[in-house]
């Protein structure tokens, strides 16, 4: 994959198909599901990162959404194959994940920012935990 | 629902309840419902409001989604029941529907920003024809 | 509502309108929805009859769904409103929940038969403890 | 795949992984997203053995689901890889895909058999244009 060969703009790729029932009546694929495609593409390097969401659960840590910008280029439409790109970044208590979609040509379906927190027993965590779990990519 | 009294903070609001089936693994509602919520949020405006989208379709109009910001400030969860408000301001082509989700205490569970275009024919319009439908609203 | 007047044909309904993310390319409510549908009817059934899920859950109760059949008739469609009955049964260790969908017309859009067992502590139960909640309308 | 060894059992599979956003409270897989899980082993099918659905629709062929019977059997939970397998027979005017899910093991997750029929101009079809398309695989 050409567009992961510069590791600096992205350190996590995956690549998936549009399935039908992700469509809409405008027979393009529906603006919620594009964070439903970026959650998966963040769970997936998480696990093979370091820790599953299932495994964070269980030591207590609940990383949680607090911020979605999506800013949508070109629909994704029945058929199409796209690469879900991510890098992380950390600001303090935020960790920022820069999430892209792109179609095999490199042109952008989608560019989104989301900021993740995570909490522990339910109360804000300065993110020093989860951070250590990903400090390799960070 | 004195939320509405003030009649310049929003110009519609829906009563809606959190559906279990909206919930992920962590217990409350997924990110991504919050964009469902407020799409349909803005639907109805829109049909009470002039014209709903099956037919703004017929009329060969578009509108499409450019850019969703989101902010979650307090989790959604099984039971709970809020209003979805909406005001609509134009910028030229874009159409921008502040978007809040409040709990029946006033409290908000989010904060959106949803940019909107109007496509005819697949080609950008400069929303005239949109705005003129919407004209009592703006 | 005349179609819940003879309470022997359901003991429960709904009134829902369909939302446009739940229809797909073909402009029909996606058949998958038809089960969100009718899962978010059996929850407020529970909840107002019972026990909810959410609390089901704290007791260590887990109803599971084991068998779905459903007939889809008439497809629902953009701005359509319809009612989502229900009516249950007991067989033993199973919960059979009679779940149709109607126009307000009272032709029907789909009919279900959902069954549930409960689980607890992740074994099958007898279904006793569930069926001690929802006595009166067994 | 030994699952796809005797050609007799399946005619098509299609590997698969939980997402996240897939499970609900209980922490397994909703049982409505077996349904997304079993129309995109079809589409996919239809895409490979023939025709899109998008081809299809342009062609004035729709097929439309008008039964669902899925037995759940165990729970997918997060973190799961799935194979989807489908096998289609011909009913007359009915297209019957016998749609089992599977874990690696070969155990099952659910089995289901799914009733299709194709409309044309919005009118029911004998089905002999689809079976024509599909005639090397019923």
């Amino acid at each position: 994959m050409p567009i992961l060969s510069d590791n600096k703009r992205y350190t996590y790729a995956l690549e998936m198909n549009v399935r039908d029932y992700e469509l809409d009546a405008e027979q393009i694929v529906n603006n919620a599901n594009y964070l439903h495609y970026m959650e998966h593409t963040r769970h997936s390097f998480c696990a093979e990162a370091g820790l599953s969401f299932a495994e964070m659960r269980m030591r207590g840590l609940d990383p949680v959404v607090r911020k979605v910008e999506v800013e949508y280029i070109n629909s994704l439409r029945s058929g199409d194959h796209f690469l879900s790109c991510l890098k992380l970044e950390r600001k303090g208590a935020r960790f920022i994940f820069r999430q892209d979609i792109l179609f095999p040509t490199g042109e952008y379906a989608a560019r989104g920012m989301i900021t993740v927190v995570c909490l522990k027993d339910g109360k804000l965590t300065r993110g020093n935990e989860l951070a250590a779990l990903f400090k390799d990519y960070i």
